[in-house]
């Protein structure tokens, strides 16, 4: 597994270090803000060239350095094993003294792994799922698209029109023993709630479109951020169906640009093909009925439209800038719930009439 | 349907009250903590005989009242329709202009119409589900059992041996058009955490144990307990797997015995036979590697366990009071992570040997 190999080497190189006198460091991307940029190429946030070194001769760093080391070898033994924990069963398999004479504990709270476990992946590059490090999942897919799943040594395969109302549940990894097949469909529609993803799935809107029907159930975690980046690379549009205030804004644009957080993963977690199709303050003027839906908007949606304007890669969008000053003047914000208003089934077909005039924001 | 039925008889009995030119009212369930209670005989949490009058001819009513009958018609329509909707949506059909000389809405917040739905449930003796308003939905099942899902008007029959690492998302109705089928496990195992069911289900322990892996994934939705009360109608054990917490205490007692907000759909929603077999402060005496894994339990760990023991159901059982004592003198709580500590496959082993020497918490 590469995984391991890259440990391994990582741990050699330590251990030369050592042997020849040096005193033991390695080197990891900077994480800080003063190195995250905008990437014009990938149109995605990515880190920049600046990186620091962490050193066990360091009164400020040898215990994280100590640490570090720590959960690199439990790692490489979990992997080794063909098992999987997440971020809090990798702390309690780290918690321990570090022996009996010593009033010092090797971990005490997971927050000080969390950072240490980042660090690796910057430095080795690669994934905290290549780790066999489970994240937090949410999220569901139905439509013309197959999964072939190999976790715990058995092969499954999962057909995504067969799960009625439940759909698949997207887990935290979708790299790793598992495999996507047969995808039949024409585009992905990614909806922010799992409540109207219900609706449409109930409608089987799916089918009728011939597409994929995805939700990250809010804002999306690396394992729906993961299977969005995969499906792009098999050529399918990315339609992104989203509340018109701060939180829904803000979920579009971690999915297309990826997020600050995660910048030093850069491009496997970031969509920049994706499409904001709605919901619109412009949708009021053609669809009337939606006027009366929209609710006030909270200081959250304003402050955050007026940061919005502030980026660069949004400024420049006319669609985009005309949309959220029409926010901040009118005040007002509009949920894609509200489209149930005159009828259940509305929804469905007013993401079909968007994407087929193609009325998303230009970005 | 019964729901349309019942709906139908209500509005007619409206009608002849007003054509009667009597004071349009109706009897709902009184859902406050005066007319909750302990049912012994059920050992579940219920509401009482205390009904309360809804009236039209009352200043502090007439609002409300016209409100109900205009959720009531709306349920009625999205039933005709065999259409779904959350809580949100149906907020969106219901806001709207009283007319048009009148500055008044109908609904201006979600907060006014939850509450009238559930004087509806109340009242008309119906569960929300049956309403076809969706709750949230979460939680997990893995293991020998099949779904048959006939949701959207077509029928799925889901093999939940086959699921892979991500098993079949419980919705939010488990009740209309959907059947448990082919159930051939020996128990079921409850397991709080996601995180935990993902080792287990990793390890495949369903098939090694033949049970069914459940996760509520913290607390249970309505569709989860409603799953579990039809499982332990089947006859299937309950077995609880719990944080040693404020938290997993809470999630296991409201398996158990139902909770205070949901009192008066009483015992479709409470599963009495659900036994609790750990994670206990007391393991620590059988599994030594697990005094260093302990954690400081929080103020809200100590208060819960306070006021737990002032519960008469619970103060009765000697196991819940000896752990709970625990709990208070040593200031310590243990979570179902720990079990990893040692080794990533303990949670299974230990899992097994509660449940093969009946070491759960006597009630």
């Amino acid at each position: 597994m590469k995984a391991i190999k890259k440990l391994e080497e990582f741990g050699a190189q330590i251990v030369k270090q050592i042997e020849e006198g040096e005193p033991p460091e390695f080197e990891t991307v900077l994480r800080t803000r003063s190195n995250i940029y905008f990437d014009e190429t990938f149109k995605c946030l990515r880190t920049g060239d600046k990186r620091e070194k962490r050193k066990y001769l360091s009164v400020s760093q040898a215990r994280k350095f100590m640490q570090t080391l720590a959960i690199a070898a439990q790692i490489k033994k979990n992997l080794e094993q063909r098992k999987h924990t997440a971020l809090r069963g990798l702390f309690y398999q780290l918690k321990r003294t570090l022996g009996e004479d010593l009033e010092e504990d090797l971990f005490s709270e997971q927050s000080e792994s969390n950072p240490l476990i980042e660090d690796l992946e910057a430095a080795l590059q690669l994934k905290r799922e290549d780790f066999h490090i489970n994240a937090d999942r949410k999220g569901f897919v139905a439509g013309p698209m197959k999964i072939i799943d190999r976790d715990g040594g058995e092969e499954n395969i999962i057909d995504l029109t067969k799960m009625g109302r439940s759909g698949w549940s997207i887990p935290s990894d979708v790299d790793n023993d598992i495999e996507i097949s047969d995808v039949k469909a024409d585009y992905v529609l990614v909806v922010e709630k799992d409540a109207i993803w219900q609706r449409l799935n109930e409608d089987r809107y799916w089918r009728r479109e011939n597409c994929l029907l995805l939700t990250p159930k809010g804002q999306s975690t690396r394992g729906t951020r993961r299977l969005l980046r995969k499906l792009a690379d098999l050529g399918l549009p990315i339609y992104c169906f989203m509340d018109c205030d701060a939180w829904g804004w803000y979920i579009y644009w971690t999915i297309k640009t990826g997020s600050m957080n995660l910048a030093y993963l850069g491009k496997d977690f970031a969509v920049p093909e994706a499409k904001f199709i709605g919901v619109t303050m412009s949708d009021i003027e053609e669809f009337s009925f939606l006027k009366q839906l929209t609710i006030k908007a909270k200081e959250v949606d304003l402050k955050r439209a007026e940061e919005m304007l502030s980026y660069p890669w949004i400024a420049k969008s006319e669609d985009w800038v005309r949309e959220l000053k029409l926010v901040l003047k009118t005040k007002k914000k509009l949920e894609q719930d509200a489209l149930q208003g005159e009828s259940l089934t509305f929804v469905g077909e007013y993401v079909k009439h968007k994407i087929e005039e193609k009325k998303w924001l230009k970005d």
